[in-house]
């Protein structure tokens, strides 16, 4: 259930180390979510109930850099669906290339709007998650 | 009425080129006109009239490349209030130096937020702003 | 000769005022226009050249708002081939309907990395570049 | 030796849930970094002996959300000092409050610009950063 999104490196997304920008990634990342929940059809869906999706924690490892006109490759899948947290797995690669750039654990809590608790993770939402979980351990 | 604004250049605010990307200017500017409403007192003040301020423009020269460790003052001030529309002017200069960095004009628009309409700049609002106006003249 | 990028609005491309900001649209419009160099392979040609297409001015019109989970168009083409600089001119589409979210005027100069000049665009540069121009008017 | 820096939160840092983006709570740290670097004249010295502190892990977690118009403190100080890496450990509060917005480690490797490798922590530079250590501990 692995979802790519593709991202090419623009000047724009460089510091001044000539490299993509260790706060760009979060944003690369952030983009390939969307890809993915919209993929699942999950943005209207928790809409709907009035659930919010909040990261708590993110993990992430820099590999190797990214530089000018480089295309990258964006890795999403849910790793881990515990009581009230999940885990979205995602790495960015260097399309066409065995080069990890960067991997990153992305820690959720999903929210009631209304009373500001997270909720836990049981039910129809348990089942609509639980299915996408890959067998491929990363750590 | 000139208000100014202190940034220092770092390494998150440059691109490929090892300067200031353009984009970012745009936050700088931002940074300022915040700074500048803030302290008039404006942000409350709008906020309980119901009026949002939404730029309908942005005219900006780059004048001179920013780079690491820069210290950068930008100016904020009105420079115009029409019928409709307001033109916030700011300079952005090489702090302690004669360089001008970039200039720009920001045409605003004040939003009615119930009826998404723009009001006319009349009576107390008009009264409220126009002391502002320097008669410094840009072009 | 238009040339057209297609850009989703996510959640980190908004502000405040649940629209997008002001500044990102400057890195969309960037995005573009790397898109557009690229499909001619100017990148490669001018750095060869050891020339460096420098912005000095951009005017930009915001004339919808943007919000999450719509398709932008952005529409990318020269208008103006002068002496000593270029305008590329750019349009923000609402992908599928006839609303102009934005559009802007970007001047560039053409930049001798040795002199740190601006060069004269004459010869193989304005052979180069001409035949791009489009006939469509735009003020 | 903690340091302090402050940013006050501004509409373009927040996004479409109204609070401060998760990508630019990096920022955030990393405008913080560059201030505790300078205090220490760090940016000028490894500039001198050709080392780079690159990031190879960051690990935050998002504990509260911050809006528009709060005060944030971030807090900066060396926490670990080990052969090959450096962990400087941030925490983000909401000034004059208990309030803790974010924390993070952020691991670095000095990095020799000529061999692109990873130098040991040894010598002066490891007598340059080591009293800089705080004797509290964070997880």
């Amino acid at each position: 259930m692995l979802h790519h999104t593709f991202i090419k490196v623009r000047g724009y997304h460089l510091d001044g180390y000539q490299h993509v920008n260790n706060a760009r990634y979060l944003e690369f990342l952030e983009e390939a979510r969307w890809g993915y929940l919209e993929q699942h059809g999950d943005i209207e869906h928790f809409e709907q109930l009035g659930l919010a999706w909040v990261i708590v924690n993110i993990n992430i490892n820099y590999r190797a850099q990214a530089t000018m006109g480089q295309q990258l490759r964006i890795d999403t899948e849910f790793s881990a669906i515990n009581t009230k947290s999940s885990i979205i797995h995602q790495k960015i690669w260097l399309e066409g290339t065995e080069t990890l750039v960067a991997d990153a654990n992305i820690t959720f809590v999903c929210l009631d709007k209304k009373t500001g608790r997270a909720v836990v993770i049981e039910g129809d939402l348990k089942h609509r998650l639980e299915p996408r979980l890959t067998n491929q351990i990363d750590i």
